[in-house]
């Protein structure tokens, strides 16, 4: 088994997303929705808005009452009174006549539009001159005009913003059902990694990763919890991650990046409840050594130990899968940002490059510069403001180039 | 006072950030920082790497050993032994000699450079043949190569991503120190609203403001906190507004679009402890009535009552204050996104326009659409990816026109 080698596309990895259902829901507030993904539809429970409403401070009238008015002619109306916000208003109004009403206002029977205040005049103290015309449903929103009763408004599957959180409480939803946060194992592995508050003796370094990967779990919208780190032992591994899995929905596994950590990996993957490794390499760079198994229906992941590599799978690989277990679109963390790359960029073919690049603001809009130095070093993740795909059957990019960001 | 009409311009408003102090600090663990801003300098508490490390899989060596080698005339090395990952190795390696070393281990005295694996055969149990010269420090990160001990790696006001986090704990910190999350009143206004889980009667409507508005503050940072809703009534606006500015860094009011409520607003905070109306009135469309003033080092805002127009002043005018009292810096949130306009738009001159746009993927790159509908139309809201800035000077844009857009 362990030898069988499943080096991957980035395609295939990616239709293996599938095989991993979303996680279950739950209700949380409306007002802590944001950023978590819709797990139901959410319908008018009315028309909305349910009555005819102004979106000036103005006078409610019929709008023929104003047709040909002017500054030259006026049209001449008479008030029949003031709408108090949020009140029935109790009389009609007519050709020929006008109630004084505020942004928000219910309008009474027979008024179909509003005259804006600063187009009118007051004539002593129940009479106005209006100085413009105004026509059937201008300045109102019609009963039902922003929703019919029944409608979706919202699709499960939804990520919410604040503006989707304010239209769910619109249609009186103080609490939601939203997919639950998937929690996600990251365990540092290698007899090198020593924890982030002990002082490495010569030889060891600090658990970076695992830091890293939290926040990246995090920001995903999901919930990290560290399991520490594992030396290269293949029992203990074996422990760790059996507690683990059956702690999450999903494990992450890095840290340790020498050739004994990562067999001790795929022999402990292979051992675990109802294992299979999917994939064994894909062919990208930098991520190639990724590991990818299942656990049942939970996805357990060996990341290249390098975190600067970690990083880009984690963004270009795992993310989607997170989104899945989410119940967000696996696809839907596409944004890209257009910029010109400033200087040529060779790339090996038959693989997809992701370089890491600054963005600086240029003349002609944004720039991407590649961040230069040794994959290993830690600064250059700081420098990165995102990542650039290079695909396989390209040889390289010329200084000039438009190019698509993936920020990060 | 009241009627002291302060109309500023969107330039005039941004120079009154400086008056509000940032918020104390607050220590926080390293994996929950993501998105916090740094209140301290990080230092490199050590050289970084602190020893000469192997980048690859492979053997240690001195470079010249592997001078002038090649597939046809292959260097013939002796193995001095395997390096084990996290420990100092016990022997030198000289010219002619080699290590067997994992990605991530410690050189051996002598050693200058790595081969990879793949460049080498084994030749019996102690020897090697390698078919490709290295350079000095190739394969390796030399000590100090990363940081120098004592160097600034993290400087106050940075925004911490998961990689910054990771570099934070490379430095030994499991914990930092961060600007804590300002607290943020909100305080919906008007006898037509009613809260989120009653039926509005007609001529009411429900509470979306608020959880909007809390959304949006959560998303920036911040800490919402709600002080539900409250009648046209001076007495009651104004207790509740000393309740919530005793309790808060920063206060919105919003929600009631009358003018009757606008007055109150006014009225209570110009009554308001230490209070100083700072801006009536701002020459931007959506947003024109917005209110800033100050109770002392807090912010009270009066935001447009359409809860459309709302969002659009919070992103464009208030963001930049929180960002100031979060520590960030307050244009940091500038990030566009180039798109082409798909149909001509008109502006008024004499006031910036934010017209909201979605955005769609074209042939050649993101399309911005200008959602159509009346600015109090609800479901605009849902619809947009973003804003479009059209300048004072601008009498409009045509199609095609290459726009940046603001996400949102």
């Amino acid at each position: 088994m362990k030898n069988f080698f499943k080096v991957k596309s980035l395609e295939q990895v990616m239709d293996l997303v599938r095989l991993f259902p979303p996680v279950a829901a739950e209700r949380v507030s409306v007002e802590d929705s944001t950023d978590r993904i819709l797990a139901e539809d959410i319908l008018a429970d009315a028309d909305m808005p349910e009555f005819r409403r102004s979106t000036m401070d103005g006078y409610a009238v019929v709008s023929k009452s104003t047709f040909g008015a002017s500054e030259g002619s006026p049209a001449w109306l008479d008030l029949s009174g003031t709408i108090p916000m949020g009140k029935v208003p109790d009389f009609e109004i007519t050709r020929g006549r006008a109630a004084r009403i505020s942004t928000g206002g219910m309008l009474p029977r027979g008024a179909d539009s509003v005259v804006m205040i600063e187009q009118t005049e007051m004539v002593g103290d129940t009479s106005i001159e209006v100085y413009k015309s105004v026509a059937p449903l201008q300045h109102v929103i019609d009963r039902g005009e922003d929703f019919k009763e029944g409608q979706v408004v919202l699709r499960r599957g939804t990520r919410m913003r604040p503006q989707e959180a304010g239209l769910a409480a619109a249609m009186g939803h103080a609490e939601i059902e939203v997919f639950k946060r998937p929690q996600v194992g990251i365990l540092s592995t290698g007899d090198e990694i020593v924890p982030v508050t002990k002082r490495p003796s010569p030889g060891k370094i600090r658990d970076i990763n695992a830091y890293t990967l939290a926040g990246l779990v995090r920001k995903a919208g999901a919930e990290p919890r560290l399991y520490g780190i594992v030396p290269d032992d293949e029992e203990k591994l074996f422990e760790t991650c059996s507690r683990a899995l059956s702690e999450t929905d999903m494990l992450l596994l890095s840290g340790g990046s020498s050739v004994g950590t990562r067999d001790f990996t795929v022999d402990v993957l292979s051992r675990v409840e109802k294992s299979e490794i999917l994939v064994h390499g894909i062919s990208i760079s930098p991520g190639k050594p990724t590991i990818l198994a299942r656990s049942g229906s939970k996805t357990v992941w060996g990341l290249p130990g390098h975190v600067t590599s970690a990083m880009v799978v984690f963004k270009i690989v795992v993310l989607p899968f997170l989104a899945g277990l989410m119940g967000a679109d696996p696809g839907g963390n596409s944004l890209t940002i257009p910029a010109t790359l400033t200087r040529n960029l060779a790339s090996n073919q038959g693989r997809r490059d992701f370089v890491r690049v600054r963005l600086t603001r240029g003349d002609q809009g944004l720039q991407a510069e590649p961040v230069l130095g040794k994959s290993g070093l830690i600064r250059t993740m700081v420098q990165a403001d995102g990542l650039l795909e290079i695909g396989e059957h390209v040889e390289g990019l010329e200084k000039g180039t438009q190019v698509q960001i993936i920020p990060m």
